[in-house]
């Protein structure tokens, strides 16, 4: 049905996430009637990405540089630490342009389901990183799953000695209806209350 | 907040349809994540995609040889001829394993608000194959929209002195309900009422 070399690009392109046979084909066809330059430009800058984004050496979140541009940064925090599971998390939280401290990528979550234990992930680093550096505060801010509950628990034990660690908030989100937030949301917004605050 | 080489990956990556930033997003740090020659394959594939599929010379169907697989099948019927939109359509009607005749795609409808007009799709080539074979008939399958209905009007018109032309039915989807559907389709489906068939 498909003459071959389309045949092979749709079978590329369902690799990708979220993408099953009808998406993959309808990006195909529509790559077909880019101009051919438009179309190489996105082969190159697919190409370009995976052959010059590799990891800070710092803390390890995603660069092209052999540091990334918020361990270079200057005016940052570099007091402030705050720990994520992955790079996504960083590229969130700098969404929010509230933190102006530094990160600490872990690279994911203890996870013995799958294999991962905290060798596999960037712990030693941090723990170097806390340990030799004047960090006043980290901040671990990873998702409440099962996984992420262990890891933070873990990392938080290891990096105690050394500094103040906290960890973000979790409650009912904003605009979110309490008469629909299920029972452990609940109970993590009450056990998080605190004092109205009119300053 | 992106590292250039993976901003510029986010931003080719959105121009694909159906992408916006939040996927194009995830699409590129899933491609990091992904093994160098993976990444090269998908690029590779995109590349020569483009660079090899053309269109048939005798129906227009996209190919990556002069004639496409269709036109060379020696089992397909040659005196009936399919007439539809685009390649797309073609596709989903070899879909169906029910058309065993061939095909004449005219890359498009006849959009005078667009610009196009009957030369700028394959139609005088449609002519020319129909007057100068034996075809015994030719199914005409565009959507109807405004600009299908034209079409198929203009077309049918230029082809009636030739050979037999038929357009495809127009009713309620299978699996539809006949309460939720608009007034125009079920107009076209009382108007295409057939005798009950007991062979």
């Amino acid at each position: 049905m498909f003459t071959p070399p389309l045949a092979r690009l749709i079978e590329q392109l369902q690799r990708l996430p979220g993408v099953g046979p009808k998406t993959a084909q309808r990006l195909a066809l529509h790559i077909l009637k880019r101009p051919e330059e438009e179309v190489n430009t996105l082969a190159k800058a697919i190409v370009e990405a995976k052959k010059q984004v590799g990891l800070c050496q710092v803390c390890f979140h995603l660069s092209a540089e052999s540091t990334c541009e918020i361990c270079r940064n200057p005016n940052r925090d570099n007091q402030t630490l705050c720990v994520v599971a992955d790079s996504r998390d960083v590229i969130a939280l700098e969404k929010t342009r509230e933190y102006q401290g530094k990160y600490h990528v872990l690279g994911g979550v203890i996870s013995p389901m799958d294999g991962i234990g905290p060798e596999q992930l960037n712990i030693s680093p941090l723990v170097r990183r806390v340990s030799q550096h004047q960090i006043k505060e980290v901040i671990l801010a990873i998702s409440p799953s099962v996984e992420g509950e262990t890891t933070t628990l873990y990392v938080g034990q290891l990096l105690k000695p050394f500094t103040k660690v906290t960890r973000i908030a979790f409650g009912l989100p904003m605009g979110g209806d309490l008469e629909y937030a299920d029972e452990v949301t609940l109970a993590r917004a009450l056990e998080g209350r605190r004092e109205l605050d009119y300053n």
